[in-house]
């Protein structure tokens, strides 16, 4: 349940150095790293692909229609920041465009992540600014209502409190929480050390079944094969 | 409701000069120019990014799964046009490839903008001419029910009348009716002289809060900054 | 109804060079050719575009969330076979990476066509391994109940037999039987060699509805011109 | 495109015994006389099932979470009215509930067919006024926007002229022009008034394929009945 | 890959005293009772609820928006059968109303099952002639273009070959293949046989975890119990 | 960010006065008392209509397909709670059925709310326990992943604590804060004591727009009343 009409200040961030590591390993590998939790739902895609970023949740609470609080948040964005924008209920309106994006960028923000839509997204490519939203929409929106600033949001399906890190790329958004940015960094990264070896193995045309040992357990699980057919 | 059977062939345009210029604002800033109305609902997407153009509106009303009208409207197309396409009930068939393309290119249309789908779309790409589309789908049609030319259509959820003015662009479709494209052209060029300046100032730092004089609205309306989190 | 926890071993593949040889005919094609059959549903989507491959089927049906037989079908591939995955329920799960794609490309997969998420998308298009899906998700899955390999399943809509051909595009994905894929390919070529002549036509300006009499049959229709508006 | 702002207050409704007589017939009978046009999307749904009504169309169009227009259709309605409410961008709110469902009885209103949602469904079931509408949400609105009263819309990807004819039951909600409702009714009856034969003969056992003559042009198309399966 | 324009007379239906026996288990226990294979997706509902069926498939293939085979397969109907419906695209019009449910119910046919539209929702209630559908439309069809009889099919997700039993109840269509119908009437009575039992103890008070003995397997999964919070 | 293989014991539960109160006030007149949020979303349906129910919340984290922790939950239901099931993805699959029922009424539960799907709805009727849910489905569920229990969980959108006060009804399902439980149950009663008033003065025919003063503003926002159409 929102708490509405607040703007918290001075918000507790993760480890600026776990924070800014994160991106390197992506989402899908942050994601298991973390035993396969802190997903948003796969309908949150990148407006254009290829970008990989990682920072500190700045949150932002909007209205249906109501963008408002853009311009709040923007005031509260430090660089190394990643806004993550949640709507009261369910919105395809097109909240953010090249202007917002000009301020974000001005101060610091890494990127967008918003359950709604953006728009200009030719010129948010161009100024290489990335923003992750559930539709992309020309429609506009007023400033009438108020929500609220870094308190915690559910986005897209996750719980995000303000300071967490989000890790977005063309796979998908995850967020990890502060407390557990540096742990999650260390499995991640030890994770994808040993991904290498295991790639250079199914390369050359070892069967992930002896790779992984899993015949056994296969054959235990009663796996049939059957050379008729 | 619809009168089906009918072609009708001279259709007012909306002046071409309005028509034409419309192109260069996009479907944003003319969707605000006109009061934020006018869009389409924003599952119309471009099948590739990029494209922006406007164009006199010439319609095409067709049945689900058949093509029949599309080679009718052909006819109908004069330099300049943007066929919009509707379907009397859902349907992502694929209505639309390559040789209906070179058709409506051959005869000066500049999109089509169609509620269902279309195939072929890496050629249609390769000739530049661009779609908008509820889907993309390799599904054929028949040709055997009647619909109409020329009649006033809804296409994802927007009235469109012949003759009127298409914006289209990465961010989505507006129709802007023919009598107003000469103001709506105007308004929205004024509204795209003052984000030059905007630009400038939020890129230099300057809080959207204090370009905007919106601290003293927020202040009334309740908004409390918090300093502890 | 699904026969599970087995593994069809020597499947019967479709003749090679009526496999080969779809590719160049394209989805849409094909599946006009086939008398407007045979496609699957339209929400798969080639995760990058530009990709158009045909080959023989391997299928594997899955559980929700776990994807433990997709170790079992790469050791059934051989070179020029497309993986086809089908899921009992439905799900978006990224069930698919970098590391299953080395594997599958080691043993000559030329694509996988899945019912459900795939992830490490960037890396999949660096590796020009083309995957079509319902989805992109970080998801991952486990690996604990037994599905089936090369047994016939529904994927996307579409019954898929072992060894049948798989057409897949930017417009979709198309099964052809594999007792079909040589007249097929013979009717998708024949109907190809028409479209150089009537593009030429179409694009001098010809109307379609010359050019294909339809003028007759629409009159016949009862469709009329009227010239006020 | 939609005018923003206005009332209007003397509309001209369809004669009032061709509004009233085709509750009678049925959404699908009225569809099916007025040449397969008319009808509404499928989402749109009766909160309760049972209801059938017909009345004349008084509009409005709102704008998302806004409910205020609501208050001013109010007072436009007369006796044998059915209010059509229309959204500028998808919205599942609910606009209307057991207050406002109050007000409309008192002045006549049949029902409402709104494109978003409503709440208090027990209530309005309890009261016996039937709405038809795209969802059930407890999420209430604000009073902060201006729309009209009785311009024509777009309502679930129908059109609709004020003073048109609404009929609605539990298979959907067509709309009929004013200009064509004694013609649709007297078309609607007959169709009917050949219904009851047709009803008997086949629950005789007599096949429709006799009654409708089909045989000869099923096999004219080539059907082929095989007795080996 | 369906084959089109046949009808198959001769089919061989599931012994009858099992395909008659599984409506008492229901669809949940059915399918249970096969291993958790065989139901269609979760979007077929029952037009109205209450209704518990079982019974032989007769199947027809339909292209969208053309009913004209419902009246080829109401002449294959024996005592005993549901029809299943299947559609080449996806489509939500109404094919199928009272008329036509008149004449299944005269042949003997117990319900309908498909993957599209219905309409006189209200009528087949009042003939006690239930439908499980995609949606409830009056939108008309046309008969215009052959499809196939008794035919396997795909419908909703699921294939059903000619001759297969269909379960279906308010939770939803499951299809039993002809040859495992009595061995799955066996299966699914011998685990309702064990339910009775089971609901007794769980009345009383005592803890399905100790009723299925979980405690160890969770406790060895890792499940921690803590008492603060 | 879930922390998964937990049970906490001891939760603390809101207030059972203003727990139990909630009820009678109905979902739509609880939300509007809280400034209109806390609602879930709207596709959270009841499986029969006319329940309405509050109760304080024992959530469950489940995985996919995976029911595992219902019956550890079970456990933990205490007379007077609703228990509240989130997934950790997107998941249609019936978790709950007449046994889990069964046990969930021996220990007091009023009713679930679940982010999925649920069967034996019939029976669960036939029982007078409420369910709220995302879909019905007989597809089974294995039990083979840890969850948590009474960890806070994200449900249909909406995050609950345990202990809060869920308020369910025809119109939806919100949650309240278990420190906000009795401040809201107040404000919820005084809001309803007005409503009789209101609803004697509309039912009389004044118009709502003199009963709220509404003409004002509506004037000064620029209403226009137009009397030639």
């Amino acid at each position: 349940m929102y708490e509405l009409g607040v703007v918290y200040r001075n918000i507790k961030r993760a480890d600026r150095a776990a924070a800014d590591g994160l991106a390197a390993l992506g989402s899908a590998t942050v994601h298991e790293a973390m035993g396969r939790v802190g997903l948003m739902k796969p309908y949150m895609r990148p407006i254009y692909s290829g970008a990989q970023v990682s920072g500190t949740a700045v949150t932002v609470l909007l209205h249906p229609g109501d963008n408002w609080m853009m311009h709040v948040v923007a005031e509260q964005i430090q660089p190394g920041d990643i806004v993550v924008a949640a709507i009261t209920a369910d919105c395809t309106d097109g909240y953010f465009g090249d202007l917002l994006a000009t301020s974000f960028q001005a101060r610091g923000a890494r990127a967008l992540v918003i359950d709604a839509g953006v728009r200009d997204v030719k010129e948010l490519q161009r100024m290489n600014f990335p923003v992750w939203s559930k539709a992309i929409s020309s429609k506009g929106t007023i400033k009438s209502t108020l929500g609220s600033v870094n308190i915690p949001v559910v986005c897209a399906g996750m719980w995000v409190t303000p300071g967490d890190v989000i890790v977005a790329d063309d796979d998908g958004v995850v967020c990890v929480p502060a407390a557990r940015a540096a742990q999650t960094l260390a499995a991640a990264q030890q994770r994808e050390s040993l991904e290498g070896d295991k790639r250079e193995k199914l390369a050359s045309g070892i069967s992930g079944l002896d790779m992984y040992n899993m015949r056994e357990s296969l054959a235990a699980a009663g796996l049939k094969y059957i050379d008729e057919c």
